[in-house]
């Protein structure tokens, strides 16, 4: 009965074009010139004038001998040039690099090296950073040193001093760079949708980060599904709270273009610079951690403009107050939390339940499940049976870059591997439970370290706290729980606290869940303010193993 | 500089699979299970339902050893049926092909031959109308015939009588097909995005339609983008006015899944139907064809429900008073006119003016240009030069089933050629201004027959008018007008009337413009009302080319 003509016509040129958010800037240039694409304080840069921008850049670097494999560091906070790297560095072929700008200068040396970087577009605040960097590379380099070539951002404000210092090192003005470049350079889109487009570094709560690759493809399709499932209209106005170096901001960096949208930049977020931002610019969304939310709600009132003139939208992620979840794999947020008309009736505290759960997958995430980590099966909707969280489809990330080991894990069985743990409800909601690596076996059982630490915060004399596993002669693993008290609290007799604290959890959870023990004292927190639990593991090591003891 | 190993990462199960607007099903039966899918009188689909009755057609399909390459006809109004057609059939791997209501039997006997249909779908409506199409491919076949399978949907307020003779006819009952497939039928995405999900035939102004093969990724990214470029948010409340059958409904089947819409289905569009289903369902959303709105805007006061209680978004294409622009070959709309807030405060003849053209590319279409038919280099943005419309991109369809001739043709230097001629305003919008086969050629100048036709009706004795080449000994080509005039003129001086037209034609046009002939009567159409332009020119050249006038 079949028919095989049906499926035979060919690709040719002129219906088939490897997917890129490339064409988003072009369109945007087309259809509005004159709108506003880029605010950043007194200046302003047309979708047209971004457009120009962004192929001079292109052209700039291609003069460069920068090109398909090669890769470009960005170290800068929200401001124009940031955004224009994410369009100029793939329209001559590269990869962009952008780099956490609250890492430290060994850090920031090893993600230079290992991504070979060629060129490195540093705003000048930050210039002495990549000098100490480039410094210890040279150490380390034993003469075989290359040092990529420096272009530095005078921004705004700009220290004049500093950039003085940054030129006289060597280092090309940006605005210079631009100049050197063709506005009308004919970028190409890339040959292959698989070809790279971006690389990001996951956050250094491990000792070594791992360098997560992003194509085209998919940079395209979360550009397209971002609005869709936010409800983010043509012409959006979007306020840069979350940082672009994160994740390129989730994708949103293409994903404005998309929608001929405006940036506001924002090279510093405060409640002041955000509400003023809303007032001024009429900003209609904007993405944020639960950390910049308190600092929004929590602002002293001069720095407030209330009531708000219209409706802002927010999208938030985090552990536990989340709406969206997601990882660098996958191109930022690719689950969500979607609200349903019939929760609005229900009591404020189920809502809160609900609303906290991570949720569904993405429109263009194809495969979204929890899977028993012993038999790979998927778990029941119970709301109960925790599995590892995986995920499938065209928004997950190419891969590790020269990491083949963790590739093989990472994508073992045909599911990309979060890492993180959790169950499924029977509406099909996931929700997470812990990080898989931060969870406790003990006995047999699995402790959700999560769980552990939250019951901990609500004993009134602990500030903040983290829970790993301790090796245990009895149960082989068993929870140590590490508690920074509040500053009041008299901490003379730690013994007693300790005691105290685990009566505490007794009263709150089961009894093999209890911490075993109790060390005080401040937490290792990462440069993002990510508390480091490899440091604590490696403290509990330090501490040996629980004892058996004679009952 | 460059290194090879961040292209090097391959894909895989966990990060690569074939992008098919199936997926939006599942995901919408997942996230919205109870919520209203599909809506038709009294009986409503929720998703999960919709999904369930989906899967049991493709399974039941399956049965009947339907799958890849087999190709299943859809002929149906805007039912349930023909929306689960857009799921279940490909799902078996099948695709679908939906045909005109409004076509004759012998064209339709040609479409179920060309495609080699192994099963056909018809509304008890119908069936008579396929018993004949089958009889013709019978006498046509000389014994060699093996007739597909015929499936008939009875639909409300069905004509109990008609339904009793299909089943006698060996038809089996919709519903009766779907209990035979499996509820949790294991479906396969396509192993390629490039396999064909949807075959649609152009509609037949010419005289042989010609097959137009749409693919997965297409749909696909045609679904994320029709909401995206007209605003429409998750959980729209769309009315189908617009037939399923033409170019799936522009995508709109698959992309009210992706958005967790509801589905309001309309047998049969009344103005009083669209405002009933406005007013009960809440519709927020529908396309339409040019004579849809008018029938909405002239109704009688009594089918009307006045003030609206709601803004309802109206998605309209047609000729000259188009919003938005594409053809089957390009998965429906694929250019759109961007409306800018700046045009707001023109006139309205200035609006209306800007409005009218054709305007700047659907964000997932790559490429829009207007081309020379001499050169091939894209003209001038001067809103004068003539071209050829030409676009490129993943919205444009695989090709032409079964003709390779014409393939070659449509995608030649690696552009496709829509056949229409337009001119690129200085702000890169385009406008249509003819069909390039409805061009007149007239001693080397181009003559837009639209623009005669246009002029034409503006004279007070014309009702329609359609103008076409006719030879001419002198200028190669001359316009020949075919005029239908109002009922209420005087219709006995023929000649007299022609010379009026002609010269009222001088005072609008230049001269060569001027049809040399004007032929009187009704105008040949098509089953959907386009005026058929191949059978007025077979009357051109009956008439003989234009003699050359000693002057």
């Amino acid at each position: 009965m079949a028919i095989r003509d049906i499926d035979d016509l060919p690709k040719n040129k002129a219906n088939y074009t490897a997917l890129t958010p490339l064409w988003f800037l072009e369109r945007a240039a087309t259809v509005h010139p004159t709108r506003k694409a880029v605010v950043h304080g007194s200046r302003t840069y047309t979708w047209l004038q971004t457009y120009q921008r962004c192929r001079r850049l292109a052209s700039a670097l291609a003069k460069c001998s920068v090109g398909a494999g090669s890769t470009v560091a960005v170290i800068a906070p929200n401001i124009p040039a940031t955004y224009e790297a994410h369009f100029g560095i793939p329209m001559c072929g590269a990869v962009i690099n952008p780099v956490n700008i609250r890492l430290n200068a060994s850090t920031i040396a090893f993600l230079l090296g290992h991504s070979q970087c060629a060129i490195v577009i540093v705003d000048q605040e930050f210039f002495t950073l990549v000098e100490d960097s480039l410094k210890i590379m040279k150490e380390k380099s034993q003469g075989h040193f290359n040092p990529p070539l420096l272009v530095v951002v005078a921004d705004e404000a700009c220290d004049l001093e500093a950039l003085r210092y940054a030129l006289g090192q060597g280092a090309i003005e940006y605005e210079k760079f631009l100049e050197s470049g063709d506005p009308d350079f004919a970028w190409k889109p890339p040959q292959d949708k698989w070809q790279s487009i971006a690389l990001g570094y996951t956050s250094c709560t491990t000792a070594s980060p791992k360098g997560v690759v992003l194509h085209h493809r998919g940079a395209y399709l979360m550009s397209l599904s971002n609005p869709l499932v936010w409800g983010m209209n043509e012409g959006a106005i979007y306020l840069w709270t979350l940082p672009m170096f994160h994740c390129n901001g989730w994708c949103f960096t293409w994903a404005l273009a998309a929608l001929c949208g405006t940036n506001i930049c924002l090279r510093q977020v405060t409640a002041k610079g955000v509400y003023s931002a809303i007032a001024k610019h009429g900003v209609t969304h904007f993405c944020a951690a639960p950390v910049v939310l308190n600092t929004i709600v929590n602002a002293a009132p001069e720095d407030t403009i209330l009531p708000l003139p219209h409706v802002v939208h927010i999208m938030t992620a985090g552990f536990r107050v989340t709406h969206t979840y997601g990882l660098s794999e996958t191109y930022g947020p690719s689950t969500i939390c979607a609200w349903k008309p019939e929760w609005d009736s229900l009591p404020t505290d189920t809502q809160a339940r609900l609303i906290a759960r991570q949720g569904v997958r993405y429109t263009t995430l194809e495969c979204l499940d929890v899977i028993s980590t012993k038999t790979g099966e998927p778990v029941p909707g119970d709301g109960k049976t925790m599995g590892e969280i995986v995920m499938r489809g065209n928004i997950v990330m190419k891969g590790y870059l020269k990491n083949p080991k963790e590739n093989e894990k990472t994508f073992a069985n045909g599911w990309f591997h979060s890492g993180d743990l959790g169950v499924k409800h029977q509406d099909g909601y996931i929700e997470i439970k812990d990080r898989s690596k931060d969870i406790i076996i003990s006995g047999g059982e699995n402790i959700s370290s999560v769980e552990v630490e939250n019951s901990l915060c609500f004993h009134p004399a602990v500030l903040e706290a983290s829970v790993v596993a301790r090796a245990d002669e009895r149960w082989g693993e068993s929870p140590c729980a590490f508690v920074t008290l509040k500053p009041e609290v008299n901490k003379s007799d730690e013994q007693w606290l300790a005691e105290e604290i685990m009566k505490f959890c007794k009263s709150k959870m089961p009894a093999y869940w209890v911490p075993k023990s109790v060390v005080f004292g401040p937490l290792p927190k990462t440069a993002t303010g990510k508390i480091q639990k490899h440091v604590l593991r490696g403290k509990a090591q330090q501490l040996g193993p629980v004892k058996l003891r004679k009952l």
